[in-house]
């Protein structure tokens, strides 16, 4: 046992392991979570181009997945699929979704799909369940930008099993990224395929450099957060519907109206 | 055992049981299922003010939920709750979640939420998985008309359990309910509450019975589905996500391409 430890921490502390190595997830059985994606995405902290009719600000479904290091949903500086474009583009899933069930398939690195509906508005929440696995801790999910050229916010391979056990909560801050296929600048740019295809780029308050940019803020160091996403373990008193919400407030942006 | 199954006979013939009795579901143990639901709203089989731009047609996440008789999600001339109405209305999924959610906890009746990704076009495909259980056999699920005033397709209270067995497959085409809350006519017309609030109606080729409703259509007898749903049973073989799609389609629009 000792020996283990002493192991895993060699392991785990070795910079040339890749982002999300899962290889040493020795928790047993399998974890469920609760997922609470948190819009942020208002007027007042994205004062500029905020789209507000036809469509305004909201945020499509998320579609996520529970998989090892083997599969890859998305990856900063790396070409989107063509399922991501897709789902980065016009919110359409089901390419997304056939590849991830392919990755499941062929090379058994994928757990299960999960999704949440959408928001229907900048600032709101929703919420599902996740299953993790030993053999696959990690988890992706993707959430498009509406309205937006193919812009959305993420996670890539986040690793929920700590050595010997599963983490009980994780919140992160996202920010906006581009899927690299769309050449719009705005909320609103009409459809011009990026051609050739560019990689995974985050959006920032200077970056891409243009006054164009829905996103350029020059005055600002970073951008807020324009959404966050909570993941947090379920007791297995928890499983089934008994408390699937934790205690969630009623409507869904009671949280960012105490907030702002 | 004889004794049993015609006393269930009996029951399960009497007509004054309410409809979704599920009282008297003998199966077994959980039953995993894949549904699969598909959007045939195309400018073919329904050309009156199709909408091409701002948004096109498409529909919203799903939302569903399994059940006791204890719990309705919406019924058929009866007042859709607060949750539907925003759902219907706005796509907003939160307040519904919330609904199913304190049902889960204060009567039991509940057993589980599920949910699957938007469509991004009036044809296409989505899916997800759901689980029953014998005192919750029934299903509930509902998908916003995106664009609509407060429409939208969706299933109430269907049993799965067949006696002392769960049902392998069922298939059924959805038409279009109307939930009462806004008076708009056809697919873009602008916010108009409807108060007082009235009862979730089907529309249909000749209701609301006005010339400018979008699916009054007074020369046809009845409208073509506009969407229809599949549950299929999964095999033990089948949990986890090996074979999750059941050999669906690479494109979500090609059963209905081979079909017009």
């Amino acid at each position: 046992k000792v020996i283990w430890t002493v192991l895993v921490t060699i392991l785990g502390s070795a910079s040339s392991l890749p982002v999300g190595d899962d290889s040493i997830c020795t928790a047993e059985e399998l974890a469920k979570y609760r997922i609470i994606f948190t819009g942020k995405w208002s007027q007042t902290a994205f004062p500029k181009q905020y789209p507000l009719y036809r469509p305004p600000a909201q945020w499509s479904s998320l579609l996520g997945v529970t998989h090892s290091s083997d599969y890859s949903m998305w990856k900063k500086n790396e070409y989107a699929s063509n399922g991501v474009r897709d789902f980065a583009e016009k919110g359409e899933a089901w390419g997304l979704m056939k590849e991830i069930e392919e990755a499941g398939e062929k090379i058994q690195s994928v757990h299960g799909i999960f999704s949440a509906p959408a928001i229907a508005s900048g600032t709101g929440q929703t919420s599902t369940e996740l299953e993790v696995h030993p053999r696959h801790p990690l988890v992706s999910f993707v959430v498009r930008i509406v309205p937006s050229p193919d812009w959305f916010v993420g996670i890539d391979s986040l690793n929920l099993c700590e050595r010997d056990h599963w983490m009980d909560e994780v919140s992160v801050d996202l920010y906006p990224y581009d899927a690299g296929t769309d050449s719009g600048f705005t909320f609103s740019s009409p459809n011009f395929a990026t051609i050739p295809q560019e990689t995974v780029k985050e959006i920032t308050c200077s970056s891409p450099s243009h006054p164009a940019n829905s996103f350029y803020y020059p005055k600002l160091k970073i951008l807020p957060p324009i959404a966050q996403v909570t993941i947090v373990k379920l007791k297995k008193s928890q499983l089934g519907l008994s408390a699937p919400f934790i205690n969630l407030p009623a409507k869904s942006n009671e949280i960012i109206d105490s907030v702002s």
